[in-house]
């Protein structure tokens, strides 16, 4: 593909404009949900050409009709959960229902929740001593519910600003208590770790805030900073690498997450909290807000996003088929490795700001050296069924988000792609 | 039915225990989506003996494969809604992503939330001076967003309270303003709806809040009382009856509702708020809970629940095909009033505490005489293949909740069972 002309890799415009999104049928359906016949498919890389074994049932349907979808959230999802979902969309399991029309304290929905509930907690070998939690309202619902179950008015915490979303955590904390900022990476536009070393931390702190990994910029915690607090509590949102590596949830006080990166859709909040640190809440707390109240209720104080939890608990159920998190974090270092690698390989054509050491394994940033090539660049990529590789608004450039279920090929075509883009444009 | 021997009425139970939902398919699905063969079905009720023809296409696939679903919410949905649901889970209209994977930025999901508010406009006839905010966190996290947005520490509230539910929203008021019950039904069981006469509101209250419907009592408003507050800003919690009749939303400073009975699955909570009253929430308001932010970024200020927000312009669309809201009022009157009459005309072996005047068209909460048989009725009802009518809790005995998507064959199904269970019980 690397010696191809642009014009033989035209395929279909993968995203029609607004106007083709008119429904196609009427609203009491009479088409049904035809089967395809199998067909494997190869596609042509500079490297190999090779059939796409991810997941290995992609023939059915058949994987041409997607995208590769490189959204930093909500982004792509395993197809075999997909179809999964689809088949029981209707009625779920032969109960009569569909998922969402389920009780949230029926025995359906109890054994759905449940089952979710332990296979998270198989994934990351939870101890016994942590609550989960499933919640709404992202993790910015999170910035403010941290302080307010952790802290009093006056209380000093410090935070650690390492990108965007750690900077939101530090503003909105301010609100409920007296947040430090020990380290921001803003002056170098968020492309490091501080050393751990250096940091000056409150003793009196409530706990030590860190954003694993920044999903606008990149950059991820490779190791975590042990708190000098005198609780020792480490507080961390984990929403763009959450489940995408093993973690040692014993060196946190609290991990929280919004599920739309690694492990279902949006609307779905997952928060891992030691129980000892439940039942201090402000009193102003919203009542959605304290931690206390859902643990006590086993996330069913009222109508939890029964869907969504659904689908998190097909992906926990696919994390651990695939064989754990270990096994997870292999398959994505492969995928970033290769994609950093062909940048780092560019002879500065292609660049990433980020430094090496602290690179998301997630979240991969890149601008072109010639600054005006990338408009084209997002528009022929997108062309070859690549999307959503715009950067964020506020760093511009180009992102190319590689979550658990984005599969290696994707990755792989994505490379291809970029080495015939340079050697047309060089 | 009301001559048959119970035992000629079983049917295969339709709710498996826990024990049977382990997967019956591998992760990594082997199995297609199969369509049946056309049939129609015929119910034998009391009175009549009818084809099913709500929906239209529900023979497709067979509508036997579905229970009636009586749940207060998560509630029953339209089958044609879910059908379609089904069709495009794993291509949205050949986009090659699902709408659970799509960027909420991107042009796909825009189209979506854009629809599903002008729809619900349409439907509402909701006027250009009012916001339309898709939210998370239930009706229980606006408790504390109304007084939040809208009030001063000290500002006075006044709220009536007509059950469980505006009890709950009166008690977390007290958190961020001071809230006056000015009246309660509850030394009367709620049962009542006071006389807008004799209420004594006070005119410097900021805001006058009612439950419009209590889901776990059956009491529903059916006319509106005049807040007499100097802003005229009278606040309403519509969870439970939300787009199950005309409403006139001028009348009203805030309309909020959790989606989960009438428009959709759990996890979108709807905020419908006059614009001149954005922009002075409380400093401590999280700003997840300020509706100027979410107003300003047209629900996109952090990533929406879109799932549910599609899956809400599907029934909005579905609204709106079967003639809007005064033909959805009507189909409401006619199920309630034949499963009203089948208790009142029971000479007491059924009985409904609730004022006539005030009975709820969404929730119908009844008792039996001998409340000895309940746990039988419950048992029987459940293996014809209608389920979740088990009363709340915190009241007993039954309740059916017949919202929109509740067919009338289902109301009627109900009623001949309960006449056919007194027939073999009085």
């Amino acid at each position: 593909m690397a010696a191809a002309a642009p014009h033989s890799l035209l395929l279909q415009k993968p995203n029609p404009g607004t106007a083709a999104f008119t429904n196609p049928l009427p609203l009491t359906p009479t088409a049904h949900l035809a089967t395809k016949p199998l067909r494997p498919l190869s596609i042509k890389c500079a490297a190999t050409t090779h059939q796409i074994q991810d997941p290995p049932h992609a023939a059915q349907p058949r994987p041409q009709d997607r995208v590769f979808n490189f959204a930093a959230g909500p982004a792509t999802l395993p197809e075999n959960v997909l179809l999964r979902a689809q088949s029981e969309l209707y009625n779920w399991r032969g109960c009569g229902m569909s998922v969402m029309e389920m009780s949230h304290r029926g025995k359906e929905f109890s054994s759905i929740i449940q089952k979710a509930e332990s296979d998270l907690r198989a994934l990351l070998e939870i101890p016994a001593d942590y609550a989960v939690l499933f919640l709404q309202g992202g993790a910015t619902s999170q910035f403010a519910a941290v302080p307010l179950n952790l802290c009093s008015p006056d209380d000093p915490v410090d935070y650690i600003v390492t990108g965007s979303w750690g900077d939101k955590a530090f503003k909105e904390a301010q609100k409920y208590c007296k947040p430090n900022l020990i380290w921001s990476g803003k002056s170098e536009k968020y492309t490091k770790i501080p050393s751990f070393g250096d940091l000056q931390q409150n003793p009196e702190a409530k706990y030590l805030h860190i954003c694993a990994n920044e999903t606008i910029h990149g950059v991820e915690f490779k190791d975590y900073p042990v708190p000098k607090n005198k609780g020792g509590i480490l507080v961390a949102d984990m929403s763009s690498n959450f489940c995408s590596k093993p973690v040692d949830v014993s060196k946190f006080g609290i991990i929280y997450a919004g599920a739309q990166k690694n492990v279902g859709p949006s609307g779905v909040t997952i928060v891992i909290v030691r129980k000892d640190l439940l039942g201090n809440a402000q009193g102003i707390t919203p009542v959605m807000f304290d931690y206390k109240i859902h643990a006590d209720n086993n996330s069913l104080y009222n109508t939890p996003p029964c869907y969504g939890i659904y689908m998190c608990g097909l992906v926990f159920e696919d994390l651990l088929e695939q064989g754990g998190l270990r096994e997870v974090e292999q398959k994505n270092q492969r995928k970033a490795e290769i994609l950093y690698r062909a940048i780092d390989e560019s002879k500065g054509f292609y660049r990433c700001p980020v430094e090496k050491s602290v690179r998301s394994l997630m979240n991969v940033p890149f601008t072109l050296e010639k600054s005006e090539l990338e408009a084209e660049f997002i528009k022929e990529v997108a062309k070859e069924k690549m999307v959503q590789l715009k950067g964020h608004r506020s760093v511009g450039g180009m992102r190319a988000s590689i979550y658990n279920a984005m599969p290696l090929a994707g990755v792989e075509k994505l490379v291809a792609f970029m080495k015939d883009f340079q050697a047309r444009n060089a």
